[in-house]
């Protein structure tokens, strides 16, 4: 639900949003954002300390954004995370940017190939909504 | 309908869709598909021999795609439809693609501007049906 809360708020940057993007084999995150100016944002949400130490995977997906946020309730231990990391409090409803990530810009090759594919994922999970048929015909 | 068959057949090339894309402002053409390799295509569906004579917009979605189809069903009148445009003969559950439409390459720049709005077009419906709060939240 931190998620939804998150894609609210980016709204209000004007940046569009997908969840559970795979950015290459083997990684998910949980937000990817795209910005009006083609920055791309990841957003790991963490529901509790738990969460974040057992996450082995999240310094992988540092070369897949411009910038990376963490994405936490009010009541987790935000001195556990790293430093250059942003920061968001989120709940269901909605968020605010505490901290912003350190911008690491993307090589351009890289830029336009997670373009693709964030055009292809949010495609194909809309046309899986509005036409749930079509998943049994072809999968996607 | 006709889209819904649209959209599930171009699946089988690989190709995801949008139904209502706005490539400039004025212009709302039934379907944008793109390829596997960044191809763009657009898809007008027309239902009766009315629906397309009375269509003054078509010619202006030429610059907007790679290759130019019509999707219509078995009753209509095919020998009306230009020369050079493609032809795809669909219902609402599948299509399939008569003819290809003859291909005019888009420019490198207007390719990427189209891939952003896809992108941000996609995702914007998909969050306004995962999560319909949102739109009484932030106007997309």
């Amino acid at each position: 639900m931190l998620a939804r809360g998150v894609c609210r708020h980016l709204r209000a940057h004007d940046f569009v949003t997908v969840e559970e993007f795979v950015p290459a084999r083997g990684l998910r995150v949980d937000v990817m954002g795209l910005g009006p100016r083609d920055e791309i944002w990841v957003i790991e949400c963490k529901s509790c300390r738990a969460d974040f130490t057992g996450d082995r995977k999240w310094q992988g997906y540092l070369e897949w954004c411009d910038r990376y946020f963490w994405a936490v309730d009010r009541d987790f231990p935000a001195e556990l995370l790293p430093e250059g990391t942003g920061l968001l409090l989120a709940d269901g409803y909605d968020a605010e940017i505490l901290r912003m990530g350190e911008e690491r810009r993307l090589p351009a090759a890289r830029r336009k190939v997670l373009m693709r594919k964030f055009a292809r994922h949010a495609a194909l999970r809309l046309q899986g909504l509005r036409d749930p048929g079509m998943l049994s015909a072809y999968r996607p």
